[in-house]
């Protein structure tokens, strides 16, 4: 057996989504994600779960960005300086998106999805089936997660 | 800026755990991520969470294995056989697991987490705050899923 020397990732499909900016936050939107045609076998049965975990390679970010070790979340300095494995910035040592998503419809290779945060043409990396090992009832998280919380769920 | 022609990932850290073989999977067992130096900034504020998300490169999976496009899950031959993506199975495109741990305890560069189910010695690869935005409250799962749920929640 081979193991990789390098830790290589392959891109399984990509994201269609007609959101720009600001607008791929919007939970309630649909994309498509385009599984290659050489992985598109890898999906049966996947159109029995509701829901899905996508890893995605998050757009755009730089080899600089990527050493960023502190952000203020969202970029907002009301918010405290805070390493980045406390918060869900972009800019990370291995810029890996994760979002549960709703699957709303499998038609060969096309999924459909709904709230998948990421831009068109991001690269998908995984399809996961969501587990409910996957979940904390009783999470704690600090104050400032639950005031960004709050102003996420104010109706636009 | 320079944006990466290949999508390579970065250890931030790595697993130890006494825990051999199936032991791995006991959800009530701790680990210790001992985080490389360089990013033990970037942990700043994440013992003010009590579950974060843990993606790691998953341990000794071949070039051969990631070729594999469908599996029994858990090998096991009474369940059907399922694309490797309506699956949790370690052979995937890109064999980077996620799994959700309870955060015991921050000290230093050196995270105590409950419920890592990774060898001794997996690349850890990245750490996210457990949101609330990430749980489904009404998951629909097929029935072989039901299935091994009702097995793994049976005392050993």
């Amino acid at each position: 057996m081979s193991f990789p020397a390098e830790l290589v990732l392959k891109p399984i499909g990509i994201v269609q989504t007609a959101a720009v900016g600001d607008e791929v936050r919007d939970k309630s939107r649909l994309s498509q994600i385009i599984v290659h045609d050489e992985f598109a076998e890898a999906l049966d049965g996947v159109s029995e779960f509701s829901h899905v975990f996508v890893l995605f390679w998050l757009h755009e970010i730089s080899d600089e960005q990527r050493k960023t070790l502190k952000v203020h979340p969202r970029g907002r300095r009301d918010l405290p300086l805070l390493g980045i494995f406390a918060t869900r910035s972009m800019f990370r040592p291995n810029p890996v998106g994760l979002t549960l998503v709703e699957l709303v419809k499998v038609e060969g290779n096309v999924l459909t999805v709904r709230g998948l945060d990421a831009f068109d043409g991001t690269r998908v990396l995984d399809i996961k089936p969501f587990d409910s090992w996957d979940t904390a009832k009783t999470a704690k998280v600090p104050e400032w997660w639950t005031k960004l919380e709050k102003e996420k769920a104010q109706p636009r």
